[in-house]
């Protein structure tokens, strides 16, 4: 596309290209924007180096005035959007960005990538956090996705709510509270389960999370107690019926005198099932695969389309793709939250053109991360995952209580296009 | 459990690791290894550097001696596995780690990782290329998962058949096939479809894939052939009705004299919308969400398990967890595929201890990988590629026909323990 356009000189018309979702996932109320502060990392970075350029170059995939605009490419437009946290709905302009058609052409993939991964990942964990509670939850599915994904899932768990991850390396890029857990190997390599609980006890201290379902629950937990005493700090259950377990566990433990030991679940959780342990004496969630997989929903249907363009004397023209069943509208838009008395969202507000005036109940929701090529402050690096973090919270306490419902429905309020 | 098994001295046991399913995504007939050339690259280059050591000093995750033993990490156990492109059924032993607990325990994530996603997306790929017979495919799906993902799941999809991918830093680093392709963007940027057809062939030449869905189909492929002439290599389509709109574009480019334009079919395909189309004029297939996201699966289930161990007097000693709902097979695997008179594999035969005499119908299914940590030649880099690619259509040939078949239904072959 590049090729071609630096060939009819299109390839340097001023663009707005607009990153959104046709639908929600099916049956979701809501999605949450995710991934923008470590696209605008990347953006910031993104240059071909001389290994990409030489691959080009030898595979012949492009001419010599397209590597040669690939070698001295960086970003110098603008970049809008929705902050991380935020939700969106069918048709909410989540990013927007404005440079030359070249520019933002060469950005298409990797943001969204980028978009559609995170979004998944926060949208899941999002409802699982609504599930749950006060309970924490803990990001623990890295070993069920892509390794490079695995950190990205973590930091988008945490945006929506998720108190920590197992994750080490997400602790280090985001600055990630991160917790740790034994597994069934760990006590099968010892000759005993007690010594493999005197080991971890030993290591950690009687404060630690004892796994005991590797032989039998009742003897494992009798054990944990004798050997950590009242102090223990929490005994895992990774299989089984964990409502029913759960019960008698938390029975045992206080006869035990362990009234302060929790007590960990994990084993497939999602968010139906953690809705379904809602009564039981639990303490804290570990999610693992289907956070990681979007609960269903593994991508967020993101698409990237050019909506407006210069023409030869300079104006922008709205554009859009006429074809039946992937119909856009065209033009920059912009996006208000539109609010009722009660301080509750009732409408995404999405038109084309200037905001209205403000009547004090709608809210923008396009913030501005990148000017003339340079990242403004603030949403990128573990600042930005908090800061997303407290986005995601106020933002849910915004929205109508349908967004608490875990049934399939529509999007829990409407979009609407404003004409200008 | 590093720091544990470091406190008890039992992270210096001899032990033996077994990456396997427990069972196939829901109807799946059989799964495909993927993954296993771009772990092995991974684990020979496994180290823990500064950046991390000092991220675990500071966080107080490790303490000193656990510290001073990641420093020194590298793996130099043995690895045996099935080969990339192999089939693998229920409790198949896709991997076996022999080393210390401490040097295979380190990986399990990250092994984990690697398998599970690319195993779910070469899965779903060898389900594709079999619906789509002799038509090729082309992977179109990076900007639908994580853009780390994109690279791996490129090189998953091919291993299972898959022809190209658009992806082209996979093509850098495995030597892929790769193909592009021009977006509706692309019509849009320019004042009409005529001048964007122009520039892209005079950017590319008459044989260029041209997309012809943007405004009105019927003018855009007249206009197409009328700047092409009878070269046009192709035509996209990428919305609405795929089978009936292929019946007719056929038919106008074979009245405008263009019988050697192929039609190529994009639009959120998956296995059983190529299986629809396979009565429709249509040259290739571009495969993009359902790709990436293992259609349905996006994750194989792997788990990592400790099946065998040394105990004090040095001796190995099987292990396997007891509770209820998730019991595993102790003990060193060897695994067979039993193959009938005609060649046609009947049974996945998995044992513990040494090989049953071989009756010549019995194929070998382990390879070993790494040998003392040394990597042995041929399965990593674009040589494993092929190599995996030549497996796949090896193995596929010798299954029963019933893995040919969309619906969902049982294992294609069940999977037997023999007991030594």
């Amino acid at each position: 596309m590049l090729q071609g356009a630096l060939q009819s000189g299109a390839a340097h018309r001023k663009s707005v290209f607009e990153a959104f979702a046709r639908r929600l996932p099916d049956g979701r109320r809501y999605g949450i924007v995710a991934g923008t502060g470590r696209l605008l990392e990347g953006i910031a970075n993104f240059r071909f180096g001389e290994p990409e350029l030489d691959y080009l170059r030898r595979t012949k995939v492009v001419n010599d005035q397209t590597l040669e605009y690939l070698a001295g490419y960086s970003f110098s437009g603008d970049i809008w959007g929705y902050p991380e946290g935020e939700a969106y709905f069918p048709n909410s302009p989540v990013l927007i960005v404005e440079s030359t058609f070249a520019e933002a052409c060469i950005l298409e993939t990797y943001l969204l990538s980028v978009l559609n991964h995170d979004c998944a990942i926060a949208s899941a964990a999002s409802r699982m956090i609504t599930a749950a509670g006060n309970r924490p939850c803990i990001e623990m599915g890295s070993r069920r996705t892509h390794e490079e994904a695995a950190a990205a899932a973590a930091r988008a768990a945490v945006i929506a709510g998720f108190d920590s991850t197992s994750n080490l390396e997400a602790g280090l890029r985001y600055g990630l509270k991160t917790v740790g857990t034994a597994a069934h190997s760990f006590t099968l390599l010892h000759d005993t389960e007690r010594e493999a609980f005197e080991a971890q006890i030993s290591a950690f201290g009687p404060e630690t999370s004892l796994l005991v379902d590797t032989y039998d629950v009742e003897k494992a937990v009798r054990t944990a107690v004798d050997l950590a005493g009242d102090k223990l700090g929490a005994v895992r259950l990774d299989s089984g019926d964990l409502v029913a377990q759960a019960q008698w566990v938390r029975q045992l433990l206080d006869e035990l005198g362990n009234d302060h030991t929790k007590i960990v679940v994990t084993s497939d959780l999602d968010e139906f099932a953690i809705a379904a342990l809602q009564s039981a004496p639990v303490d804290s969630y570990g999610v693992g695969t289907s956070l990681v997989t979007g609960s269903g929903a593994p991508t967020a249907s993101m698409v990237y389309k050019l909506v407006s363009r210069t023409d030869d004397a300079g104006d922008f023209i709205s554009v859009a793709k006429a074809a039946k069943n992937k119909a856009s509208k065209g033009g920059r838009k912009y996006a208000l939250r539109r609010l009722n008395e009660r301080g509750t969202a009732t409408q995404e507000i999405v038109g084309v053109g200037h905001h209205p005036e403000d009547d004090g109940n709608d809210r923008p929701l396009l913030q501005q991360f990148v000017k003339n090529g340079e990242l403004l402050p603030g949403w990128t690096g573990p600042e930005g995952v908090q800061r997303a973090r407290r986005r995601h919270a106020e933002t849910m306490r915004e929205l109508p209580a349908v967004v608490n419902r875990l049934q399939r429905g529509e999007a829990a309020i409407p979009t609407i296009y404003e004409e200008d």
